[in-house]
Formats: C-alpha cells, sequence, structure tokens
C-alpha cells in the first residue's frame, strides 16, 4: 500500500505546522554554523544548517518520522517498508523502532556497510537487491505484499515532503531575513519541502537548488517542463535519483533556479567545509555550498542559508578524495 | 622578555573568572554534544566540549587571548612571539590581528602547511626553524631580542593556564553535575587549567587526563615526583611536549590519574567521533575519550566530560589512518 495525502491536496502552512510539533520529540533542532573565513571566500553571509547532526545523520529523519506518525495504528502495526541505499533506510527503521514496529528495508546489496549496520542497529530487515531501479522496485513489491507493510517512499510523498520541509522551517525561525535558500535535489524531498516552507513562513526568500552536473535530471526537467531521466555520473551519490510526480510540481512552481556544480567543485566545498567548519558532511551535503562558491555574484552581500543535509561518510573512501 | 605571574602567586577563582570576562568577547562558548550511541558504548554520559568549532579551530585562542590581553599596553605594542607547530601558533596571530599588534612566529620547517597558512592569514610572521628544541628556543630568542616583542609561552605560563581553564569552566556552567572531566595532557596547560576551573567551580568533580603511551612523560611525572623528558612515539602530535614548572606542580595536585592509550586507541576513538558526532578532531584531541573507553569500569553509569581540544588536520593524512 503506498501512502500518501491525495495528489490534488496541496501542503498547507498548517500542515509544515503540524508536522513540526508532531516530530519534534524525536527530532534535533540542529545548530546553525557560521564562518568568518567562507564568509570572506564566498562575499556573502552564509548559514549552514547543520542536519549532518540530525538523528540518523540526515534530514531524512525528518520525513521518515513524520510519515510513520501520521499512518492510522492499525496499518502502523503491520510495519512500514522502504528501499534505499542510504539514510531514509536507517531513517525508516529509527521511526519503526521508536514506533515499537517493525521495518522491512530493501538494500542493493552494494550499499556502504556502515548504512547496513545502522539499519540492523535499529532492529531493520535488510532485504539485498540488485543495484538497479528495477531490482528494488521488485523486491519492494514482494516485501510489502508479504509483510503487509505500508512503503514510505524516500521523496515522493506528501507526509515526507512536509516533514523535510520543518528543516528550513527551523532556519527560518533562527536566522532572520534570508535572502537565499540554497538546498541540493535529488528525488527533491527536501527541496520541494524547503521551497514549500519558505513560501509559507518567509515569502522574500529565495529557494535555489544545488545539482550535480553528473547528475543534471531536475535541471533538464525545469527546461523541458517534465520529469528527465537521472545519469549517475557523479560522486553526488545521494543525488542520482530522477524527480517524483509530487516533488516535480511543487519544485517547478517555487523553486527560482537550479544550479549545476562539477564534482571537482563538489569536492572543494566539502573539504572546505571539513577544514572550516570542522564538520563532517557527505559528498551530496556539499552540492548547494559549491553552487554559491560557482555563481558568486547572485549572493554577493546576500544572507545565504544552506542546508546541509547529511554526514554518513565511509571514512575509508575519504582521503582518495582529498588526496 | 617573558611574561608570568609571579610563581608564588597562584591562580585563583577570581583570576580565572576575570579571565572569561576578559576574552569572552573574542572566543566562542562552543557547544557540548552527545550522542546516545557513544554512551551505550562506553557505558557512562558522555558530555563533549567542542573546542574543535573554538576560534583558529582550537582551545588555544583562550589562553592566547588571555595571555595578549593581560600585557601592559606599550609592552603589547612591541607585540607578542612564541614558538609552536600548531595551534598556539594560530592563536597568538589572530590575537595580535585583533589587538593591532605584531606577532611572530617560529615554526618548524616541518609544520603543517594548514598551519602556516592560517598564521599567514591572521597577518603573522613566520620564522622558520629546525624541528627541535634546542632550534625553536634559539630561533625565538633572536626574534624576541630583535624584536622587542613578548613571548607568550605556550603552556608555562600562568596566563595562559588561566585562560585554558575558562573551556571547563563553561562546560561546568553548561552540564550539572559532572563526576569526571577528562582532557588531554601535552605540556599540561589544558589540564592544569581544567583541574583549577574544577576545583573551584565544581569541586566534586574528579578531573583525569589522557596522555598517549609513546609519549608518557606526564604519567612517569606523577610516579617520580618530578619533570620527566618527553619521547615522541605517537601519532598525537599534539602531545609531545613534556610539563613545565608552572604547570607540573598543579597537576599534581589536582588531577587525580592519568590512563595512558596506544596509537591503536588513539585512532579507533578518533573514527568514533568522526563517525558518530559528526565532527572533524585531531588525533590529540581523541585521546580522552580513548582514555574513557579503556578504563570503562571506572566511569560506568557516571556523568563524563570530555574535553575535545582541536579540529585542524591534513585531511590527505587522514584517510591513511582510516584505511
Amino acid at each position: 500500500m503506498v501512502v500518501g495525502i491525495s495528489s490534488t491536496t496541496m501542503i498547507t502552512k498548517q500542515s509544515i505546522q503540524d508536522a513540526h510539533e508532531r516530530i519534534k520529540p524525536y527530532i534535533q533542532n540542529t545548530p546553525v554554523l557560521t564562518s568568518e573565513s567562507l564568509n570572506e571566500m564566498a562575499g556573502c553571509h552564509l548559514f549552514f544548517k547543520c542536519e549532518n547532526f540530525q538523528k540518523v545523520g540526515a534530514f531524512k529523519a525528518r520525513g521518515a518520522m513524520n510519515a510513520a506518525l501520521s499512518l492510522p495504528k492499525d496499518q502502523l502495526q503491520k510495519g512500514i517498508a522502504t528501499h534505499s541505499s542510504g539514510n531514509h533506510a536507517q531513517a525508516i527503521a529509527r521511526a519503526a523502532k521508536i514506533l515499537g514496529v517493525k521495518s522491512y528495508i530493501v538494500m542493493p546489496r552494494t550499499a556502504p556497510e556502515i548504512k547496513k549496520r545502522s539499519v540492523r542497529g535499529y532492529g531493520g530487515e535488510i532485504f539485498e537487491c540488485e543495484p538497479n531501479l528495477a531490482s528494488r522496485e521488485s523486491t519492494l513489491a514482494e516485501v510489502v505484499k508479504k509483510t503487509g507493510a505500508t512503503e514510505i517512499h524516500p521523496f515522493n510523498n506528501y507526509e515526507v515532503i512536509t516533514g523535510q520541509a520543518t528543516a528550513a522551517k527551523e532556519l527560518i525561525e533562527e536566522i532572520s531575513s534570508l535572502d537565499f535558500i540554497v538546498a541540493p535535489v535529488g528525488g527533491g524531498g527536501l527541496l520541494s519541502g524547503t521551497a514549500l516552507a519558505a513560501k509559507y513562513f518567509s515569502p522574500q526568500t529565495t529557494v535555489i537548488a544545488g545539482e550535480p552536473a553528473g547528475s543534471d535530471d531536475a535541471y533538464r526537467s525545469m527546461q523541458s517542463g517534465k520529469i528527465e531521466e537521472a545519469q549517475s555520473n557523479t560522486i553526488a551519490d545521494g543525488l542520482l535519483t530522477k524527480l517524483g510526480d509530487k516533488t516535480f510540481p511543487i519544485i517547478q512552481q517555487n523553486v527560482k533556479e537550479i544550479i549545476t556544480v562539477t564534482d571537482e567543485e563538489i569536492i572543494a566545498a566539502m573539504r572546505l567545509i571539513w577544514e572550516r567548519l570542522k564538520i563532517i558532511v557527505e559528498t551530496s551535503c556539499a552540492v548547494p555550498f559549491a553552487a554559491v562558491l560557482k555563481d558568486k555574484t547572485k549572493f554577493t552581500g546576500k544572507r545565504v542559508g544552506i542546508i546541509l543535509t547529511g554526514g554518513n561518510v565511509d571514512l575509508e573512501k575519504v582521503g582518495k578524495l582529498f588526496a
């Protein structure tokens, strides 16, 4: 069974407020960090919303928790399921553990060990599949059929989008008068939530996305007016998915622009975040900051919020990136 | 000229309070992070005081700023100087920049490039020397003679010790009823300051030090009752110095125990901090947490503060440690 508010129902200001109250006991209000040296470098005032400090190490804890808490009790009792190679998997497993129900996670056999360990740590049951969308979907369909669990999609789900919107809502509540918020885009769950949060809670704030050039399907979708297929020629492995039919219309209407960045630019931005902010962020996470550094004149002198999405990295791989 | 309160004058509660007020405009009250998974692993309640988020990326900003602000105006005008391969160098250069005076930094030519860049970024003038204590001291003596600048020693200086004490003071003010505070020991500036802060502001708190087994001079000094020579057989390169005649007596009287840890234990602890807290810390910085993990029964069920001292790392080297 797929969960979702009817696609004709828009996400309202009230629904984001309700989601925030609903999930507050289970998530962190993450800190906002600043750096004088990064401000100088970028020529603007940067405010980094640190979702790498979020529960499970990523903003995904918000959407998963909101979706799980929104299920009717009897449905929830049968458990929740998803396919995810990453942070959403941990987020679903954690939500299930907190709510005392089972979770079933379909993961490609190539997924990082740290993420599998973490899912198991939350009591999630992992079903391995081949690393392609067809295998993920067919495996998940079997699992759902067998268990009666409810699928919670990583992004194409209104409750998930509403949950992700709470990150930008907190940022707006803490930092006044933001001219821009920049978020990364993969499937568009965070981006669409961010755009709606800005629309309702800070209408003067322009939302812009950063996207890897090696997987620029969202950029092309904005040009063509239809959902384009994704590629996977980028190191930013959290952003390889294409947009969904729920996220795309929200993004079309509420996101001003998508800036694409190369892998070299992503790694350079990630390195600056590690060195200057002293925090661990994922490659995907550095994409919005890379976008700001690439298109500096757009942001000169402005107040720019950046959503740092997650901090789950395989440290073995890091040395190679910085070598 | 060497600055110092007369060695017969003890550091008082009031002098730490005064130092804190003096430096507050120039330093961060750094956050205290916690992690459920690390608590479970260690079997106690851990409170990490994140001085890696401090200005210049380390607690050294506190002591340097306090020492510089404590100088008479006419003396300060001639500038400040030190020899340091690391964070104290940046801290002195930053203090000088803020106060509008010159800084002269003697650094071994082998010091990490990131630290040299940072010193220059604060307008500090670097004098390179050979990587040994004799060369450092003779080069510094020349610089001081030529410029009339005041030497501010990295740790064997009462104003520096008093400044470092403010980190533990903040931790005690934020987290109530700590049973232990664990800090690393190199020259003993942070450790002696931490011990005095606990003595004055939280007398029921026991202060323990972590020290690399490959440079266990402080451990041996506590046994023998005199300052022992340091070795340098450890990856924790911020902790290679021996104690000073100002830090040792304070440590003798106020530190209960020194726990030594191997490089393997240090790297494992550092990895846990990176992975679970999502922050960048130096090898030296992981030593106290390694000590807690090594001697678990001592801390079982207790409230344990840990001073995370700094986050300035050469990222190129990190991959090798985690490989």
